[in-house]
């Protein structure tokens, strides 16, 4: 069995550690190296300052064979990266043709002027590769040392991913010997991670020694990760299958899908699947169900629209839900999400539609419907189906809840549907 | 002026170097760390591996007079974070009593049955003070070593944010004399990170030696933060202050707010003061404006709802665009955005209806109107607006700058009419 190569992935900038901005890069390069066969080991972020940025380095080459270093590379003064580079590398800066070329073809490309400080993102270490980035002005940079690579790269996330995909990943793969490290993922929904985990204990015990379970619970449920790492790609896949395969009789009812496919494209297949079509009534969601589902490219072959009825007057003049149903149960009621549904089903003429209304906080509480009180509903040809959520008092999650908890229902009735249609 | 206080914060788990999660906590401890006076030098992710929690928590205590641990303390197998804080702080595992307590209760409360690795979940480091979790199943732990703290959180977002806030903030707050750590932000839209610099180049080679700058690049424009580090808090706000006042000529028709207020908090607050409400059509982005606005709590007042006309037929049944417009100059046009908006400002009964329709991505492009190809539109009493936009080709981040520039046009209209009607 091979090493495995090692990675580090370290982000530069005040804004990570003070948390004015949420690091998404380093998921996204995790994610990548691993797919490529490198373990990630470890990630680090440093402020602005060159004293611990060179720390990281060190300590960084010195523990892993890969080191990616995102941000500092901006053409404002607060940017030092490059800088510190020279100081590790012990080389200088100095203007390199071919960057200053392609910075100066992106200005005059987007028919916009060209200041000094765009001029100098073309001054690189002399000692390093240039990667050229089409798709912004900080060029990536490429060093080595004692086989050993450590790549620099701008901290804009679309511009990070393309360097990353058209340059780095096929040097790496081409510089180092890779291993296969493959993961395969269980997605549930509707258990908790303890009773997951009591479930498939036994299971767990018996796992071969190159495989490694983790648990990864979050809003939209928990997920299961089986990793294994070794030389033989279909070797390793079989061995994934055939766990997967002992594990599923055990937790089968709340298993919706795998690896990265998410609730709202197993719910996008179903009605691609039945020709069918979906609106969505949204109250206390205000507007996220239906973004969800419109996240996956081509929803428009079975997404129709959706009826955001913040205020009561909506919900009467374009979901039709009576007067009376509002006055006598309240817009927080299992009548008025029943109406819903069925409303935005009928006026958008859809197969099936699904609603929510509920008190997602802070304010709006009552001592009857405290916040966290949601009801949902899923209107389809065989009826409607309503349900009561007790959630809790945060309005994000309560609101991100809701929507898993929506999207479910639709999954099961869509099931049933199919099942008993068969 | 004090020594400060370091800190380092450690999120322990597999699934966040393997990129399967995007890490929040870091964020949200570095803003609060921060705000405390406490400043954050660094964050690190090490995997579920004892050796690589080890090496970690020993360079952050070398380093740093804080360490704040999340994560790899829950009911499964794959969590030993506790195992590791034993051997580092020489020490060993014990049921808490109290902990104990803590958590049959949590259990009994929700009527839900209790299995061993729950009461495991109560054994604790013997050296450690307990931190009880009033949110969740883990507890907190608290050790101090020559002065220094060391803390071990659950990595559950809400439980470590409650037992921070309630706990381990008001802890070493008594236990440190804080200097103060100020931070002002001025957000700006419509302009990029080199030309903003540009603009302030002059200001900020003349900024006082303890402010710090820092241009904080995103979808949603470019913010400007200022930094200062001292004792006095009244006279560091007035430092600030002065800097925000000697720049802001310099850039104030790109600045639409202040820290952390978003725009959908100042298009909030404009409607509200002028006593107006919103509706909104959406078709590329649907949904995501809608969801925007009803982040701010208290949106009812002014947010009446929105149509998610994602089909033709919906923008003619719902919207009433005229079929002669869809047919003439298709769904991405001046023509439909302007329909769009002005029907939804009608049919809802609004004072302004905004709007969007494009092609997203990654399908539906033309040689005539290619992916990121956008029209908005805002109707007022005044009139409307209509703006093209020309975005790449990235779905995600075609919605993500849609929703700030339709939700600018907003402001600017609404700025606009505030003005007209002194």
């Amino acid at each position: 069995m091979h090493h495995a190569v090692k990675a580090e992935i370290i982000t530069i900038g005040d804004e990570i550690l003070f948390g004015h901005i949420v690091d998404t890069n380093t998921q996204w390069i995790g994610n990548e190296l691993t797919a490529a066969g490198i373990l990630p080991v470890r990630k680090t972020s440093v402020g602005d300052r060159a004293g611990d940025i060179l720390t990281a380095l060190k300590q960084a080459m010195e523990a892993c064979e890969v080191v990616i270093v995102t941000g500092g590379l901006g053409p404002t003064k607060d940017d030092i990266t490059k800088q510190v580079l020279c100081a590790f590398f012990e080389t200088e800066l100095a203007i390199h043709e071919e960057a200053l070329a392609e910075v100066t073809a992106f200005f005059r490309h987007r028919g916009r002027e060209m200041i000094e400080s765009n001029r100098l993102q073309a001054a690189l270490p002399r000692s390093c590769t240039y990667l050229a980035n089409h798709w912004g002005t900080a060029p990536g940079m490429w060093f080595e040392r004692d086989g050993k690579v450590l790549v620099s790269l701008p901290g804009v996330p679309f511009e990070m991913k393309n360097l990353m995909t058209e340059a780095v990943l096929p040097r790496l793969q081409a510089h180092f010997t890779l291993p296969v490290i493959l993961h395969k993922t269980i997605r549930t929904v509707g258990i908790g991670e303890s009773f997951l985990a009591e479930r498939v204990s036994a299971w767990e015990d018996t796992l071969p020694e190159g495989v490694r379970l983790a648990y990864l619970p979050s809003f939209s449920g928990v997920k299961l990760r089986l990793t294994a790492y070794g030389e033989d790609r279909p070797q390793l896949m079989a061995l994934l299958e055939e766990q997967v395969a002992r594990v599923l009789p055990l937790i089968d009812t709340f298993v919706y899908g795998y690896d990265n496919t998410d609730i709202e494209e197993v719910i996008g297949n179903l009605l691609k699947a039945g020709k069918a079509t979906l609106a969505v009534a949204e109250s206390c969601t205000g507007g996220f169900v239906s973004y969800r589902t419109t996240t996956i490219p081509g929803a428009s072959i079975y997404f129709m629209g959706g009826v955001i009825s913040y205020s009561n007057a909506v919900k009467m003049r374009v979901l039709e839900v009576p007067e009376a149903t509002l006055m006598t149960h309240g817009a927080v009621s299992e009548q008025t999400a029943r109406a819903m549904a069925e409303g935005v089903r009928k006026h958008l003429d859809t197969t099936y539609g699904i609603a929510t209304t509920g008190v997602a906080g802070p304010g709006g509480g009552t001592a009857e419907k405290p916040v966290g009180t949601v009801w949902i509903a899923c209107a389809g040809p065989a009826g409607t189906t309503a349900r009561l959520l007790k959630l809790g008092t945060l309005r994000e999650v309560n609101i991100e809840l809701t929507a898993m908890h929506v999207l479910n229902l639709l999954r099961e009735t869509l099931l049933r549907d199919r099942q008993e249609s068969r």
